[in-house]
């Protein structure tokens, strides 16, 4: 068990072990003391793997336990189901000393986090990620979010958790679709601060260290979220491949994965920067090797324009222009503002390149 | 124009004067620099009072205008209404350097807030009051919230405006129920801590000084929110008369109005407050004539067991306790924590006696 402490508005740890400790019900009562119950959430497939064993846990550390399941996918982190969990806390009398864990993934620390920060204007919640990119990157950091009709995560609120809780042999379930999925987010963190990581998935690909790999990760987040907890300067940086890639998951349908979606984003950009002259000319051809021995893409399907009015949409948009974010070499990446003009420019280039 | 400071996690002005100034617009543009967008959140009766005149001068101000009315009423205050405030937000958007201002009452007030709070994780926003209770209490402070099925005020936020524009002479368009129901927070100050407004209204009834009231009142606010921004202690206070008067909300469908509620509340806690000799005898006479006079009800129409489940609902309970306001005396009140069958005898005794 290695343990990673995020010093923000609420400090608290991210608790990374082989497996859900066998004294996670005690885990959970140390980090929310005055809690008497404690509400699940899980989608249908989570719950079905991993629910029965959270909630004796908790039960046996003398918790009352409530269970939400919803239907799983992206398609779920909307305003409806947001809505529905909030109905349930009511109705399961949670009050503001008892506490919510969101057992899942991204999509479901999402929700579960919006929910505990807008329910009676914020309870206790704790994370238990199940996927990668949960465990790496969603989890951590209290960015919370559902889905807008116009774009994804337009709404939600900054709300850290009390407690981060990975159990890593959970990576070893998920279909090696969904795994490769959160390698995106992992290189995007070999590409902006922590070339030892990325070395590690050239070397490694989808066999890589498990624990060793989440560490990393949490500790390199750790280190952009300490320094700009809201989102103003450094954190920004964590979007690199998000302005496109949130675009191709919107342009599909979703039926592109989050992670593919930032593959293709981050190595669209790198194109396009290493064609500026703004990156070494190798690191496109080095970047775009390791995601395609992750078994993730490269290269978008649709027409940039036909990405424009997303892209347009994003959240990251002041005014007449939006932060994009750049590689400057491996393990280095800064922001440069742009106008509309010059973001079709940049991505078109980036996509044909 | 008299302004009121608000220190909280963001510092904010109250700025009370007889009419919207001229200068709105720049007063707007100086509170929120880079909004290049300002969207317009009022009821139906509201816009259609004073929305043309606060468009024209946010328009004249240089500001792009969006506009969203909805049905006036409480029964607004719901998820839909508010989830249709952000998907309108990001059909027009809206986006974090841009501003939204409610413009109304207390519904109008606490569902802008909310949307503003969620909207992109937070953007800024401005309360234009035009009630009494919304200039005295819901627009100032920063507690934002819709209600659930299960009770009021169950979803929500703390976030504070970046400006709140009171214009009183809005006071003297209200109806005259309108007008006394929001008397009843001001009564509310009276008792926590302020007898000068006390006798101010008691010599004046309905007839009170517009302005004079306001400021008192945002001035006697500010010193709980100062202290106390998230609710964890002297802020509490603010709740004198609450968790009977939201139950009675409730339980009349919302036919019964908030400040009636309060004010039924606040009669009955005093009467069982002087029942157990925890103040003065005279109190709940004297606070019964005063709410009289201002044509607010001092009594209950309902049987204390059927407001129950709704008490059971209120945000204040922690595990088996609720933390209730009870008068000690004019200007001065306590907190008693209370569980379950304490709070009924309490109620029934305020009730009956």
């Amino acid at each position: 068990m290695s343990t990673v402490v995020i010093p923000a508005s609420r400090t608290y740890e991210v608790q990374i072990a082989d497996r859900l400790p066998a004294d996670t019900g005690e885990r959970v009562r140390t980090a929310v003391p005055g809690a008497a119950r404690a509400a699940i959430l899980a989608d249908d497939t989570v719950w079905s793997l991993y629910g029965q064993e959270l909630e004796d846990r908790l039960a046996g550390a003398g918790l009352t336990v409530f269970r939400h399941v919803f239907p799983h996918g992206e398609a779920s982190k909307n305003a409806s189901v947001y809505i529905g969990i909030l109905e349930w806390l009511s109705r399961c009398r949670i009050d503001r000393q008892d506490v919510l864990l969101a057992l899942g993934g991204g999509v479901t620390g999402d929700l579960g986090g919006f929910a505990a920060a807008t329910y009676l204007r914020g309870i206790d919640y704790i994370q238990v990620p199940t996927t990668l990119l949960a465990m790496v990157d969603s989890s951590v950091g209290g960015k919370t979010a559902i889905d807008l009709s116009a774009g994804k995560n337009l709404a939600g609120a900054f709300w850290q958790p009390s407690l981060v809780l990975c159990g890593c042999a959970a990576l070893d379930t998920l279909p090696r679709e969904t795994l490769a999925d959160g390698c995106a987010e992992v290189v995007k963190y070999g590409v902006l601060c922590d070339p030892e990581l990325f070395l590690h998935l050239e070397e490694r690909g989808l066999d890589f260290d498990r624990a060793w790999v989440v560490e990393h990760c949490v500790r390199d987040k750790q280190g952009f979220v300490s320094r700009d907890e809201f989102d103003r300067g450094a954190r920004k940086l964590l979007n690199l491949g998000h302005t496109l890639g949130h675009a191709l998951e919107q342009r599909s349908g979703f039926t592109l994965s989050h992670g593919r979606g930032v593959s293709v984003g981050m190595a669209a950009v790198t194109r396009a920067a290493a064609a500026r002259g703004w990156c070494p000319a190798e690191l496109p051809g080095r970047l775009e090797r390791l995601l395609e021995k992750l078994e993730l893409p490269v290269r978008s399907h649709w027409p940039t324009e036909e990405l424009e009015e997303f892209m347009l949409a994003d959240k990251k948009w002041s005014g007449s222009r939006v932060d994009v974010v750049v590689p400057e070499e491996l393990g280095r990446c800064g922001i440069r503002p742009m106008d509309r003009r010059e973001l079709m420019d940049f991505m078109e280039a980036g996509c044909r390149g």
